[in-house]
């Protein structure tokens, strides 16, 4: 049954971490977050995710109970000695830019992912943001993927480019942020970046660009996403993995790839990220009701038919 | 014959100027320019444009003659002793940002636009980007008109505040770009920018943002259109009259103004966008066909179905 399970679920690698975060709006100390909890969270309203990450001794095991009973799979979370992995970061007023203020990796200095046997047929995986190295390593535990997608970051494009662009080879779909793309494809108009990185290997690419949306370009097709024009936005920590979260999320459960379905997809990620920053930290993913997922997928729907 | 073309033409105030401008594409001097010759060049498309503006005796005869040749109604164009409004702007690479390198307003300085007599009953009125005292003046002269747009920037935002929420008043639609809604506003949220404008008026706002596309806001509905994703980008100068000539062309053309039909004259006014910045001026635009038009708006809605 676990197997069975496994075959329809989704496989996140990602960190799973004890956040700090000051905005405009108030402060939250040692809150659960990290790419992978947001990004289970969040597809876990649409299948069944399973987590590969690792957590210190000191991890709450609120946080653990929290996740467990939200139906996500960890089996493939170790708790390692030592701390658990911590961010701070500290957002500008206008939100958009967030300077970080420490980052202690702890546990993930070390982190060496070890895929349990059971979750190795699973066919969704997303890479969540970290070392390519390890995202390289993970995927190559498993068997037959019918859909790989990737996340990363400046500071990844940076310091491992050379491991990241051959780690696209073997990806189906690389989401990154504007500037990102812009820095990895040394370009600055995003159609130009988007195919520069799909010559590298992924046959889409989806470029977040925060409260403007999301850009999907493929071979044959462009598709711009619009965000929710939010009047309420308390905190955009975790924004990008909870869009994630919807879009491999909602692929994973109709199985299928075409243009048609990952327009939808894309939608839905729209819809879980513009949740997700309504309050700070993973709260309001917390709250969430599969109604309201549809509700603001057909207001995102009038938003943008003409 | 005159009256019954005017009626169902429009009125723009607005700038005619010989524009220098920079760009990492190349440089053009003393190229024709302006808000009203962008907007008349982009809406003639769509109708009749009639200009209220001044120039200067060193205006070129062959600027005159094309836009004569273009059907753009000139009786409300005065050719006053003096030069002709000169700008000259140096675009930074990312085409995003422009440092004004001079201004020279010359016969702008001292212009005092009287509307011909059958100007003005016309019914679809274009302010254009000039001082909000002028923007009143010759909206004081015109008879019964059935939509009045109206456009702004910084410059106005801080000089002329008093004057400017008071024109607003008299107004149905403000057209202004995202950093000129949050300075009005005083809010760095575009809907709520959006809002404060609506109470002050205009039942419409539409908010322009660039490759990002445009956001429309009127009491009971949300717009939110792309920008067309370009590859080929030289000169951004006139983008902004552009869109709106092609917004206010469709919506003289057509005479509604619900919401659907608001919905289709933004895409026009996205396509013409779009198509202006290809090339360095008004080049672009005066090889534009109707066909191209019309092939744009389809991948427009090819863009952003789902």
């Amino acid at each position: 049954m676990l197997s069975k399970m496994s075959n329809g679920g989704i496989l996140v690698v990602g960190s799973v971490a004890l956040d700090s975060v000051e905005t405009p709006f108030g402060a939250r100390d040692n809150a659960l977050g990290g790419s992978a909890t947001y990004f289970s969270i969040s597809a876990g309203f649409f299948n069944r995710v399973n987590i590969v990450a690792t957590v210190g001794t000191d991890f709450p095991r609120r946080s653990m109970d929290l996740l467990r009973k939200r139906g996500i799979g960890l089996d493939g979370l170790t708790v390692d000695n030592g701390k658990t992995f911590r961010w701070k970061g500290r957002y500008r007023p206008d939100l958009n830019t967030v300077d970080t203020i420490y980052t202690h990796l702890n546990v993930f200095k070390t982190f060496d992912p070890r895929i349990p046997h059971e979750l190795r047929s699973l066919r969704y995986v997303f890479l969540a943001n970290i070392d390519p190295v390890l995202q390289a390593k993970v995927l190559a535990s498993v068997r037959k993927p019918a859909l790989v997608a990737c996340d990363t970051m400046n500071y990844w494009i940076q310091s491992r480019k050379k491991e990241l662009v051959a780690l696209l080879k073997k990806v189906d779909m690389l989401l990154l942020n504007d500037s990102e793309a812009r820095e990895l494809s040394q370009d600055a108009n995003l159609i130009r970046a988007a195919r520069w990185i799909i010559s590298r290997g992924p046959g889409i690419v989806v470029i977040k660009k925060g409260e403007h949306g999301a850009l999907c370009v493929s071979r044959n097709s462009c598709f711009a996403a619009p965000a929710f024009p939010l009047t309420t936005l308390r905190d955009p920590t975790g924004a990008g993995d909870s869009f994630a979260g919807g879009m491999i999320g909602y692929l994973s459960r109709v199985k299928k790839h075409d243009d048609a379905t990952i327009r939808k997809a894309i939608i839905y990620g729209s819809v879980m990220g513009s949740y997700c920053v309504e309050d700070f930290g993973v709260n309001r993913l917390l709250r969430l009701t599969p109604n309201e997922i549809q509700k603001r997928f057909q207001e995102l729907r009038r938003l943008t038919s003409f």
